[in-house]
């Protein structure tokens, strides 16, 4: 931590903060500025966040934090690439693109075992699909649940596809987690840190989406709160931020991909269909994906989307994404990557 | 629903969106435009949000919604403005602003009843404190649970002061119902649904802290949620959304204020301790939110913020609170209203 | 500046670091840290911006400033607020809050002269009206140019009020300034460097729109433009910022006000008009704005806004701003200021 | 237009509207909904956005646009895609990637002259550098002005290559349009109005930049306004746009390239130094960027980074680039084009 003092700040605010930085455990290093004193705070900052309260102080301007508060995500912990593995047959971060695929919800038996059927043909190697669904509006379809579960592993085993599906409640999670291959946090679920403590008590790999507005570093945290409590298969996603165009449903931040390779050693997953809201804008997005080398895809796809509970207009029909995936394998080998 | 065509849909793709208009139950109504036409959908939509994947057929070039999602939350269910009722002396949304007033988190026996006192003699109607904290890092203070509300509790009886806590797991939903006189819906929980449903079904009256990148309709959403399930019983609360400004913490959106009174007929909280996260902007912005027509102020306020566990660069002091009492009378005053 | 090292940094990155800090005029200040080392430069970073660039150095992670880039807008250089003089009548930042109103546009002489008169019969110090109009769209009024500024300067004198109207181009700037008493710089030419230089030569006073995206360290840039080239004259305008919310044309933040205060010896401004982009949040905002401290409010008024050729749904009638400005005198006098 | 009257508004106040309607010279069309009515406006209201103005009215909700502002910008008058033809061998838009390559800002003959080499040998299409620099701080190095211009204009003469420079001001737009192939208009100057119809008059092609906070659509409309001036060569640029993340300097959203294709037939660019400010993101958002089908990239690159006096730390070194390249052929490739 940087200790930044005011201007004017006396002797005695300066030696009342030094002895408070050694109070808290910390080595002070006091810097002689031109118009202002520095005070740098040695020590691992990140398991006593406190630090930050010095703000309070009288004296001082601001405290700046110079350590990445996160710990087991970091680079610093584990220095080469994690794969995490689902299947004998399928991993996520490896050299192989992994491509997610499937309808936003579960809607019929039919429905589902049409769209596995047609992903698995097209080529990708685990099955989506929502069972709780968590929605803007208590009136819309809220998922078929349990029900839905057990369709979705009749799917995933008649493809052999292992499946991706949300968790929504500490309550449910466990029972998630009998059928699902993957479990997935939700945008809005995100920093629903007692969700995130309960799935890093379970044994199945995580997709944990980026929240709308959350920082890279918030969804490292998040990923540290799983880890912290024993789950160390985590997979991020980036799926779109909210900014102020609304041309795109939300504004998918490709650039996060580099970022968290620069940062930690989770892979990192896309989601081009909630990133843009619009289908005409998911294969592009798809492929940009791709070349900025995600390690994973996950897209909508929907036997029928007009006729589809949610995310319509935002899923392709299994024609469209059997054309998307072989431009796909264009650009993972053009990245040196297989599909 | 109004539906808008392509510039160039032909008569068969129109006549199919007219069908499926039909199909949906709602009476379709073409107007031929210069350019293109659109195609109105007369009927409620609200509970058949289905309309909107009318955007995946052929010819559709978008589909946008006409009434308001919110049924509940809204005027057009009940025109004058809601009351909540908290005890026999303390009500949200009538005549006098109610302040609510405390420290970030519960940390000691000593530490609670000292901020209790102390804001009770400064004028407030409510304590806060936090008993369960939801934290970005896994490494920080995560809350006293329920010794915690046990403290809280026993402040309250002290000082006469109806308690608000926050609840951040449907688990533990009912524990902290049972200390608490408000329950309180943190930001990162806005859209926690299996948590608002689960607070729905409780009968406490409800502070809702608005996402901090939720729109003002996703926030009378998330009240629908709660509204739904049968408590009626919700104050709305602003505390600062997600910009690119970094000066403050957050952006609080005062204009949210007249907005929601312009849309629902719930009360509304400002919190203007997380909303800028610096003390020396907190008072200002609790002034102007009582000018702007605020029903009630959440303030933090700290026996000794420099070593407060959490939120101490935004806590006042109890001598601060008091003359920041004092001015609040003034501005009250000058809105018509007591304190 | 603080140069903060990579984990693993080399004894030679950093040796070249301290180098090159030597070279570029500033003092290095090494602090070994736990699990890297951060170097201090002493020295004024304002004058040499180029300290950033040492980010490209091998070995350097991050560099952080400290100082603020800004000079004579800071407290630092001037302590006591600045009150600036516009007439011998009329002042803004001293105790008086000084209300600017009028119409978006000027449209006719009729409409200039009828605004006039109604804005002053309610109270107001100054006249607003546009004679040049930056429009998103090409085919929208652009105002009436000399014209218009004729027909204000008219209308000013009628009155007695001094005009503020918008500056769009370097070439026009005198002509402006022969009419004005004020100088507007608007939100889309906050950062049109070239428009700020011109406007630093002239001798008149300026009110200094935030940009639409412009983070409030970036207006005291800004106004530092207008400054450095001697025109010390500079009231800054929070007029809302753009966010992800769209229930308001823009988000007014407030809290830019406290900033202000806290960081300049500057004036503070606030347009509720575009702030709000809707008549009936117009009022609450600027009573909000009082009460947060701000030195002026700018209002737009037509006397027929449902006839307007721009910005009708934003503007008071005259009535409506009559009632306004008796409700804002209560506001200002619990603030401790006049109007 | 649709016009959304309120739940209650008379028939009188429908009446009224209606009356307006007519009178502004489109055709009403009424259409009665179960809670309340929405009036069309038909005719085209491009030339007449004066409509909006009826949210003014007494039972007005509010007022929708359905036709996009924009026209000559709009595939609806041009349908196929615009190729902009810079020199013989030179094109924006065609099956080529174009890549445009060179320093931030011209900092002397030797710099210049290496950097125009170097890009050159990698296979550079185009050479950048700006000789007049906005610059937020106005201490910071402004440019070399019309010697950098002459320093430039010699660069591309050595090397074959057309120049892409900044203009700034109405006052040198003609000065720098004979030196310049391609003329860029930046991103805070990209609602300079007056700049934009200067340069609309001017016979050279242009480079757009998207504005921080401009949405895709008001991008758009200040391309309309160089159009409908007479110059129709317009390129426009995405560069990044301001969010709440801060691991990037902004958040380049390339979902603006699908976007723009299904909206215009302008061709599109992408600026990736910008964009995200480091250099090591800037070869990944690159290929994403060709990927996704922009028809050009500007990239900073400087023959000696960390003695840049401007973007240092995004810029790349020769080798750096020659490698970009080398690999953005594959990508190029992979989408069907060439580089």
């Amino acid at each position: 931590m940087i200790i930044v003092m005011k201007a004017g700040a006396t002797k005695h605010e300066k030696d009342e903060v030094v002895e408070r930085v050694k109070e808290l455990g910390y080595k002070p290093h006091v810097i002689h500025g031109t118009t202002r004193d520095v005070i740098g705070a040695v020590g691992d900052e990140r398991k006593k966040l406190v630090l930050q309260q010095l703000e309070s102080m009288s004296g001082v301007e601001s405290v700046v934090p110079i350590l990445k508060p996160y710990k087991l995500a970091s680079k610093e912990v584990k220095k080469e690439k994690s794969i995490i593995r689902i299947t004998d047959d399928v991993a996520v971060g490896g050299r192989q693109v992994c491509v997610i695929a499937g309808p936003c919800a579960v809607e019929s038996e039919k429905q589902i075992m049409e769209a596995a059927e047609a992903v698995r043909k097209a080529g990708a190697h685990m099955l989506r699909g929502g069972a709780y669904k968590p929605r803007t509006s208590p009136y819309s379809f809220q998922g078929m649940k349990e029900k839905g579960l057990k369709l979705l592993a009749k799917a995933g085993k008649m493809t052999g596809l292992p499946i991706v599906t949300e968790v929504v409640n500490p309550e449910t999670a466990e029972l998630v987690a009998e059928y699902a291959d993957v479990l997935q946090i939700g945008t809005r679920n995100s920093q629903n840190f007692e969700l995130l403590k309960k799935i890093g008590k379970l044994k199945k790999p995580v997709l944990l989406k980026r929240g709308m507005s959350m920082t890279i570093q918030e969804l490292l945290m998040s990923a540290e709160y799983i880890m912290s409590e024993g789950n160390q298969r985590v997979i991020l996603c980036e799926r779109g931020i909210r900014t102020f165009e609304t041309a795109t449903r939300n504004t998918l931040d490709l650039s996060a991909i580099p970022v968290v390779r620069n940062e930690t050693h989770l892979p990192i997953a896309v989601d081009p269909s909630h990133g843009t809201g619009h289908l005409k804008y998911v294969a592009p997005m798809a492929y940009a994906a791709v070349a900025a080398g995600a390690d994973a895809l996950i897209i909508e796809v929907h036997p029928d989307p007009e006729h589809a509970t949610s995310d319509g207009p935002q899923s392709q029909t299994p024609a469209v994404f059997a054309e998307t995936m072989a431009k796909l394998r264009l650009f993972a080998e053009a990245a040196g990557r297989t599909l």
